[in-house]
């Protein structure tokens, strides 16, 4: 099945690219390797469900923002190169979580992202990662994703 | 104009390279891919402003630590190429910032280095990033900024 | 000295590569670049002693926490490359390190990692680096490692 086709199924629209926040790129390449910036839990501009992992937002809700984190990363991915078909490969992602101090399950947080990439892509998908939490995000959100793809 | 001359014109001086706090180099190259350590708003061995952004430090004063942390890594980067024109790209920066909790501007206080860079090389400068906010940085520095560039 | 005769002689055994705790690969490889995900200082699925620096770990503590959580990237590595020949490099690593706040010595921790690493591969093993402090990682973990190496 097609990564168009898989996405229709899963009910995911990839959006527009998020403005960046500041004076950077979404992404750059060099060689295969594209550099996608950090991406937040954003919808039409707006923060979804922020705040901090083991305070106002629960496992769930942190689940969705890693996965919307996730496709705004695809968004800038699909931005960049156009077709899907000139994705390789998903390298590597880190996720950032915004957590209080005793919240010892960031691994779990980041894998609504990361099993969401597996479900799109397949053994594309499957990326390297590292799940780190932080005391705090811009614009207060409850997780920030970047992400290192391989792309023809 | 060359970089030099704009480097110039900006009033910075590429100062010598920040001897490393540790067994580790402060650059090492694969492929054409220039990985740069994470560089602190040192000058002259000394961290300038510590503290933390939303209690010590303040907007102004945490801009210019982004870029102060991040001429310390183009110090690397020059020691390492020679020439200025052996830069083909700075691909990607990674902005840590020691904040408060309620925190929530990184992205504001990274626009300190991000502007930085489009200054001095144009187009070349212009990267991908992730600002995240962290409770804690090596020797109570508002900062640390780590790059990634493409050399020849 | 070969690699293994260096790890016998520092009494050093590389485990079996820890399962990853989510839906992710331990290390992808694009290009001659490899990304290895972050590890913990676990030995035998425990967390070795869990805690923050400044708190419940000391630096002695923290810096064996380091040198185990490099061992795990090395353990992913050598299940990857099979023999020690196909390293070329550590390039990077990038260690976040569990803190309190007023902490601000994640640079000697992470020498920990860095100084073993040198003493395994020698100049092979000479890395660029990024140290910072976080305040909530996996499992209540001390630290988390992750690593770029070249190999063949």
């Amino acid at each position: 099945m097609s990564v168009s086709s898989r996405l229709q199924e899963l009910g995911i629209v990839i959006p527009e690219v998020a403005k960046p926040l500041a004076a950077y790129l979404p992404a750059v390449q060099a060689g295969d390797l594209l550099f996608i910036s950090g991406q937040l839990p954003r919808r039409n501009d707006e923060v979804v469900c922020p705040g901090r992992l083991g305070r106002e937002v629960n496992m769930e809700q942190g689940m969705k923002a890693a996965e919307l984190a996730a496709i705004n990363c695809l968004a800038v991915l699909k931005a960049y190169i156009g077709e899907w078909e000139s994705l390789l490969q998903i390298v590597k992602i880190t996720g950032y979580i915004q957590c209080r101090e005793d919240f010892d399950r960031q691994a779990d947080v980041l894998n609504g992202a990361s099993e969401l990439l597996e479900k799109i892509f397949g053994a594309k998908g499957r990326h390297a990662r590292a799940a780190v939490g932080v005391n705090s995000l811009p614009l207060n959100a409850a997780c920030e994703i970047e992400m290192i793809a391989r792309v023809k």
